[in-house]
């Protein structure tokens, strides 16, 4: 960290700080300048926060000099993360954006799931998502089918070859999703649950991570310097949408420019999901549009074959003719996009 | 639900809406008006969400008009929920305020410990807190003693006799948490952990839910109404600050007025943290007095033995002298707050 | 508007809300639940406001169900507004999306700002750039070359064919610049400067109305509104980025979905400022191209000859060469969208 | 400013920078350290702006370490700006809060006006405040009596003795309000109004300032700078809202902790304005003492003869029987406060 005297700050108290941050093991840089003093000091800042030197007499201004994600971060690995499946599918760096699809939540009507996938798998799509354990704002709502809505999934996976996205939102839960999941999902909602990041921390299995809806992207990446650090580096970041000044047109705004800001931070794939991130049907297909554009590794959206009788997010969700015509639009934007340059 | 249907809606349009909402079981009150039809419909709206009916063609706006939170709300319990614990402390109606205080974490300097909680009985306050399992943005901060520092706080409250808060972050650790504990405190960014609202929700020990830095007062009512629906009806809110446009000069922005705006909507009590809802120092003096004038049931301050050597919240924490001068202040102030009136 | 009563309201309660309703020239259409009673009252908002009638007694709340914006909504005009300037160039509805491009502010240098102009020419662009009234946060900032600025951009106009688009601040600046300029440019912390919407409104010029940075849509477009009313149609709207919850990446958050919402609701022509949008030089082409394919029908880009050595919003301006670059990227952008049916 | 050089910067890069420094006529400060090179650059920041130079090559970061408000800020005056006026009344530094109250805009109704501003004088207020112009979110809104309204003003301060506190909107309108008003009010969508600030700031007459509902404490504090710069130093700020994310239950949140924050950081007088910051009658009073125990130097409520009639900001305003009973509480409260040490 960099240490800012006041201008008249006495040599004391220059001393009493440089003699502080030595004892906590801090290499120290000092310079006695004539206008003021500066001190550079590195080390771990576990051992002496900013916030405390700050407080000493005739200190200035205290600053930080690195970003706090390691492991997420460009620095520490340069290349790309690019995530692969046993079924041969990739996500990340210079792979073609996939498509996640699904209802928002799964439910009685295993018939109607089996249709979305095959609409999925159709139109090209590789995950089927869909939740079986639910977080709903009310307990009046529904909760999910839990481990039976997971074995719905398993069987639209046995079906169409799909991978399994789908959330979960206990670290008690972790053992029985990552059974039937390919992609541990984590709510945005559980975004600093950080009992439940170190869990999925603890599996090899390809992490989604949602990010807060009110999070920075640096709570976002230190998010998932937590499940990195517990030792499994297969994340895939998901941009939903953060809560904005206005609530009236959008459930939430989609921050698309967090796309390209990820990826010049961060090596891992970042995908977008416009339909969360809006709230509206008509946004979908030109927030998708945006996203890919913009450089998205991939889409999650929500496809429900019955919208008018599902229990959650109808107004977000396409059905599946809606979602098929869309797909075309899309296939041929990700057509066109030069994964070899685009970002 | 109201349904406000186009002017130029047709009579088909209409009946199909009437149809779908009696099938779901809804009571209508239907109104063809000479402007426009207005659909009154009561009843349970997990079968027919809004935004489900809202699609339907000739519909131009669904409108709910109840508040969602029966049990926290003030239309199903007028009277204020008081909640008193074995010792005689009562917090919540019109008793006086309460004040909490402690470190942010506990450490592993017991006597520090000590020397903080017999400062907070002296100045006439009635619980403890400290963190032993800590919620941290970043994997490399401090992380919290665990177990060790619950017997720490068990050891603060025998000296004492003051009642411990302290967090609990994931539903496996409620059970242990709970045997030292006196209240269970759900931290902002768990506020939507429904897992762990609904483990707590199970358990006869009051819970002291914080609200998120980002959320609505209705998602914050709605978490409570979460462990209320499982069960536990003795829930304290704690005002703690939510993220605004600045974050150079405070850490979050206090609600003051969510204190007077849940009065109003809710029976339940309601604390504020002027400790996290500034993070500066200086502010926790002018910002407590405001909270207690606003109708603050209680406070939940952060005082530490020795703030200079502390792994966490350093810069919005009081030392033990700090404290004590403060609590002058802020007694003369609640015992001038005419509890029998003053909201 | 709406008027829900309480279950319990009197009869004497509805028919004093709906004397006074009357009184003010409302129309009324009553109905007498047996559960509730719904009063739809249509008129004239500004002689009863919603506030005020929400204030009688036995009233639950009140509800409006009109989109507040007359001329700049789609319900008084479905087609598009498609502004055509004398020498050609149309903006809005279904033409080719524009490029209007230069500097952040005039400064001395002409040739400089010559030779953005000749490349933004060369690119193919329609409208030179440039702020001769700057709107700075500090008075210690650069502040503007006034009637020289104006003059400068009038020569880059003879020189290129371009059109000039350039701010006004006050309304008595108004004739000054609309001497000048093709395109009245209304800044974002304008937007709401009533006198000036009024003034411009009275002028028959173009007018381009930046997005304030914590206005609503509806804000936004009553913004509009202002001008239309006080007699010019002619308002391109301009989103330029939003104050979010994090500023370390970026100085706004662009809101991408702000343009097909507008799109949908109004019939005004919509662009995007993706410079000071992001704040961020790396940002500009990928926000670019999401702001296009999100059906944007135009972009505002900050190009300066040296950006080096530049007064103002050095960070987001690309120099000639970047500039260059990403235009041949958007152009083939540009060129693929089928402006016939991309929105 | 503090230029922090890359771990691997080469001298040819830092001499580079040092250069250009010197040239722009910064005085160096140069350290070369083991670890990283750190210059500290003294000088005018408009001359060489930091992004500027963040751009060269090998420099990671760049600071600055000065407050930009150099008038408003207590680094330049240290002691309390206490603006008195010819009758007498102080506001600002140690002083008692003061109170200015009247209806939220002036209308036809002379009479209202008048028995509010006796009721205001009754209770001990010292100014009447109301709008003549308005600056209304929509056209179709009640725009204000103009001159009328002032003259009515001045009507209530001949009969009262108050003193009158207006808005102007405009800088064309300037020297009519001023010829009217004891203080010119700077709406809170005018606060970056620039033209504006500058014009007032060019009158010898306090000028009361609202904080823009999206504005930082710096920007604030720069609008401020605006007005000084300008000449005129008797600027009072007034913190009224500001946008948050939830607008349900509350038209704005009202920043209580920017009170005692710009205590800190300025000299000027801060008062508060909880009628517009909450938007709700319930409010007005718990948040009006609020402010009070934070500091503030005064407060401005809206009481309206009639508010059921009203044109403006009917939910938000007390009538005079409300008012007299709030202003019992709040004196009582005002006489407690002890002006020479409260803050």
């Amino acid at each position: 960290m960099i240490i800012i005297m006041e201008p008249n700050a006495t040599k004391e108290q220059i001393d009493k700080v440089v003699k502080k941050m030595e004892e906590k093991g801090f290499k120290i840089n000092l310079n006695y300048g004539d206008v003021m003093t500066v001190i550079a000091a590195i080390g771990d800042k576990r051992l002496m926060q900013p916030e405390s030197i700050a407080s000493f007499d005739g200190v200035r201004n205290v600053k930080l000099i690195q970003e706090p994600f390691k492991m997420a971060g460009r620095e520490s690995k340069q290349e790309d993360t690019v995530i692969e499946f046993p079924n041969g599918v990739k996500i990340g760096g210079l792979e073609k954006s996939v498509i996640m699809a699904g209802p928002c939540s799964v439910e009685e009507d295993l018939d109607g799931l089996l249709r979305v996938a095959e609409s999925v798998k159709k139109v090209g799509g590789q995950f089927i998502r869909g939740g079986a354990f639910k977080p709903r704002t009310s307990p009046y709502d529904f909760q999910g089918m839990e481990e039976k809505g997971l074995e719905y999934l398993a069987k639209a996976r046995e079906t169409t070859g799909l991978l399994v996205v789908t959330e979960v939102m206990d670290s008690l839960d972790v053992p029985l999703v990552a059974e039937y999941a390919d992609v541990l999902q984590i709510g945005a909602r559980n975004m600093q649950n950080f009992k439940l990041l170190k869990t999925v921390g603890k599996y090899n299995k390809p992490v989604m991570l949602k990010r807060g809806a009110a999070a920075t992207i640096k709570e976002f990446l230190l998010a998932a310097e937590h499940i990195m650090h517990a030792g499994n580096h297969q994340v895939i970041l998901c941009e939903r949408g953060i809560k904005g000044i206005d609530s009236s047109y959008t459930r939430n705004t989609l921050d698309i420019a967090a796309i390209p800001i990820i990826k010049k931070y961060s090596h891992l794939p970042i995908i977008a999901d416009p339909s969360h991130g809006t709230g509206r049907r008509y946004l979908i297909e030109p927030m998708s549009k945006a996203a890919l554009v913009a450089g998205a590794h991939g889409l999650m959206i929500e496809v429900q074959h019955d919208p008018d009788n599902a229990y959650s997010d109808v107004a977000q969700s396409l059905n599946i003719e809606q979602f098929e015509n869309m797909m075309q639009e899309l296939n041929r934007l990700i057509g066109r996009l030069n994964y070899a340059n685009h970002c």
